[in-house]
């Protein structure tokens, strides 16, 4: 049976693989919610089964190993509360439990650990819908969003993390013959074996903003180099990824293993230390984290027992010199600005034009009047309050509200952030972007995660770029957007995107945004700046997660094959 | 020129890569020091420029960056110092210099940096004798075993190194086409360039009894991967790593580049700072480490700005359950324990022998009489004082003098360590094994280094699996060997091997040594346990070593190609 599902996958691994070295445009999860992809009836059953899910527990059949109490208190960004209760992990009994399911697993080999994580794809896929609502209603992303973002590019996520574990697997024979010539005298022949040894329980904490793309990549690295995962979700965004491991655990118990390989540790907010406990737990030798650069960075140091990959913090930024597309130009911008009200680690937050203005077919802008033309963008998305919720979404929670008013000390005001109304969900927490002018002569050199920018007066691009590379370097970057026409800048911008480990995007001014990175194609984060220690997904990546152990013996001498 | 290099040795290289796929026997270096594989006088020439270097300033020409002192105070553990000085490094202009000679080694890109170091390992194949004489007169190592695994095989580390860093950045393509179809509308189209960007300067720090061998693979892979070097050897032998350096930087040189992309950070015993004080320099971003746990710990636990790879101590164990061949094992034995005079990080050190005997061929033997036949096969090793030295060469340091008389007070002495007298060298330091019967019921927990071995009995072979397992587990181990003609045992043996983290070596009776490591076979350490946090050589070992940086840009909006 786990075979079976390994060759009902191995073709799209097989595709997976080679795209992965192609880096070409490639996915084989459509990002359409459309019935032609998903069939008819497929968005009302995944609303109902959402509903469903409401103002009740959520089982786990087979229950997960201990724990008899219950947890959760997830609110939608939206209004209203969710009312499910998760059961919470009592460490003690769940670990020893994965250690006990971990057993097998670890013993079945790169192709069952394909097969299984596979699977587990392909019906995640296939409920698409479903958890699309449950992000939504976690995160705040509009609807469309958190399909696209919590469905198929989550799912393109893992189907990466698993070729990319598979195509290093695959440069590991199982076995060989060593015959080493000794001249005259019969030669050295000796029988080796190696086998793939999984580092340990995998801890994966996810986020509130982007639950399932954000923690997929590790949950499936994990799983296709055959190490159990404990799924530790943020408090504000727990359903997404409790749907995630209910599927996990339905594909490992028709496969033969004992479903606790994969589990959830859900809590609540006031419970701030399980992820640190869980942590440092002797039996977590893999930790996967998405989140501030404050617990990144902790986890970093003290988890000393697991090799951590972290995403944290960062500034990302844009540097305008000329442009051949200014209406292009300023509409990408403001699409990057206004996409999720800012909540993803991609968002740009500060915009570098010169004093002295843009080189544009219109001839040269003043400073005033591109800064004006980008903010005029951003309002004009916002005017219409039905049409700017599904790309604003929700705000996922009350620190982004604080975090404007902080930001609103920060220079001038150029737009204001404003409650909008939801014609849907009356309750929901709708911001418009802010968008201030820096202080003159400051750098930006904090994050303000969520709906604002600053726009950055500089001396020239040269200077722009210094300071984005001193920034990209010191703070963390993701991402770094720029606008030039000139051959010379674009090599100084890839030297400092380089220098600073940043991904480079340039004159984007058509249909994809700095903001949005695409799986076999775009690298998420470098692990050369202080933003990420690693990269989704690179050989660097999945290599952490198994050991080779070899056994080797003179073939003369074996007295049993 | 550059490329030269690449083409001139990229059949090798493609070997090498395809070599390390299959993991069975390969080299291209030849380990015998005859005139046939290396020339007629190459032996002579390469002692007469050793001896060109006594007494004398070792110079790099052009001069390394930095530094008007003079350091190094090598004596030979085969009695004369060896008189030679180098140049200490300033670091403050040292690590500026290399920054500088870096920028455009960076650039280069992957053909060049394999190019440049394969022909480095080329030239110091060529030079194989001379380095052989520099790694007997540090090391202690008889000179055999110095010119194979100072030269040939150390320079198959280092080419599995280059081809591994190889292997892997060959994956990630230099550009691709990005075409996302958008239904009935154009598609979206992306020119995306990866660029690979070496992580930072990456210090190599040298051990006294291997120092080309387990350096050779840190210091290639940063060269394979676009790394500025500083080798920082140990004290007690500088002149091995010396040489190579003044390799490296005579054709980084021809090559173009600043020579300074490798350099030598030599120091005498007293300053114990230096590397420490380097490894917490901000422009390190890699090291990798030979040496003791107590170092290594260090290294990990506050090197935080650097990916730290370590080789650390163990205790390697010895498990003896029944074989068919009684005599190759006791043999095989012997000869582990007396090679280099057990100064190898994989020499045995604890032998596990039930207390009611060993099924052979000859019928069940007592533990006594295992015991004993191991002892004499120790003592008829060293009866001829002329053999006895080409095999234990000459103990490192006074270190390892004194473990060998604390290690007496830890049970019964089975074969006492005495002192020989070379008939070369009459002032080499030269001892015999020590074996010791370990207490009763008193598990040898400790590292021992040096010609020093423990018989320890045991209730039956689970007991001694099981311990075996645990000390591995706990303290740390590269090689478990044990002998055992029974398949249930053999196969429990593979799991607590797996569980350790440990390479098994399974009924040892020829020409392989438990001791011995071949390079594109056998992955040295493993990671999975505290002897190790790397293997040499694989995916995680040099997929550490570079980021890579992306740029992407629409096709439409491009101005210039």
């Amino acid at each position: 049976m786990p075979t079976d599902f390994f060759n009902r996958h191995r073709a799209t691994l097989e595709q997976a693989v080679s795209a992965l070295q192609q880096r070409g445009y490639w996915s084989p999860y459509n990002e359409s919610p459309s019935p032609r992809f998903y069939g008819e009836g497929a968005a009302e059953a995944g609303r109902a089964a959402y509903e469903a899910r409401l103002e009740r527990p959520f089982l786990f059949t087979p229950e997960q190993a201990g724990g008899d109490r219950w947890v959760g208190a997830e609110v939608s960004p939206y209004g209203p509360p969710l009312g499910i209760r998760y059961p919470a992990p009592d460490l003690d009994r769940l670990l020893p439990s994965m250690q006990r399911a971990a057993a097998s697993w670890r013993e079945a080999g790169p192709q069952v650990w394909a097969g299984v994580a596979l699977e587990i794809v392909q019906r995640l896929n296939a409920r698409s819908f479903e958890i699309a609502h449950a992000v939504q209603h976690t995160t705040g992303q509009a609807f469309t969003m958190a399909f696209q973002a919590g469905g198929p590019h989550a799912q393109d996520r893992a189907l990466e993390a698993i070729a990319c574990a598979w195509q290093q697997l695959q440069l590991i024979p199982a076995e060989a013959r060593w015959e080493k010539p000794q001249g005259k005298h019969a030669p050295l022949v000796m029988r080796k074996t190696w086998r793939i040894v999984p580092r340990g329980i995998g801890l994966v904490i996810g986020c509130c903003t982007f639950p399932t793309w954000n923690s997929y990549p590790g949950l499936f690295a994990n799983l296709a180099t055959g190490n159990a995962v404990i799924v530790k979700p943020h408090p504000g965004a727990i359903l997404p990824l409790a749907i995630t491991v209910q599927v996990a655990r339905e594909v490992l118990a028709e496969a033969g293993f004992a479903p606790d390989v994969v589990t959830l540790a859900a809590h609540d907010a006031s419970d701030t230390g399980l992820a640190r406990t869980l942590a440092l737990r002797h039996e977590i030798g893999l930790i996967d984290f998405t989140g501030s650069s404050a617990n990144g960075d902790w986890l970093e140091e003290r988890a000393r027992q697991a090799r951590v990959l972290t995403e944290k913090s960062g500034i990302n930024q844009i540097i305008i010199d000329s442009t051949d597309n200014l209406a292009g130009m300023v509409q990408n911008i403001a699409l990057s600005l206004a996409l999720y009200s800012g909540q993803m680690c991609t968002t740009p937050q500060n915009i570098y034009i010169p004093r002295d203005g843009v080189r544009t077919p219109q001839g040269q802008l003043s400073f005033v009047e591109v800064s004006q033309a980008i903010v005029q963008a951003v309002a004009h998305l916002t005017t219409d309050s039905a049409k700017a919720v599904e790309l604003l979404g929700a705000i996922q929670n009350e620190a982004v509200l604080q975090r404007i008013e902080l930001a609103r000390g920060k220079g001038q005001v150029l737009l204001e952030s404003t409650a909008l109304v939801h014609p849907q969900f009356p309750g929901a927490r709708v911001r418009t972007p802010l968008v201030m002018l820096a202080r003159r002569n400051e750098a930006i050199t904090e994050e303000y995660f969520g709906p604002i920018s600053f726009i950055v007066p500089v001396d020239d691009t040269a200077t722009a770029i210094a300071l984005a590379q001193r920034i990209a370097t010191d703070q963390g970057a993701l991402t770094l957007s720029a606008y030039t026409t000139d051959a010379t800048l674009r090599q100084g911008l890839q030297h400092a995107a380089a220098d600073a480990g940043v991904a480079l995007s340039l004159n984007l001014t058509g249909g994809v945004l700095v903001n949005q990175s695409a799986a076999f194609s775009d690298y998420h984060g470098t692990g050369a700046n202080p933003a990420a220690n690693c990269t989704l997904t690179d050989a660097d990546f999945v290599a952490a997660r198994y050991r080779v152990v070899q056994t080797r013996e003179p073939v003369a001498s074996t007295t049993t094959a």
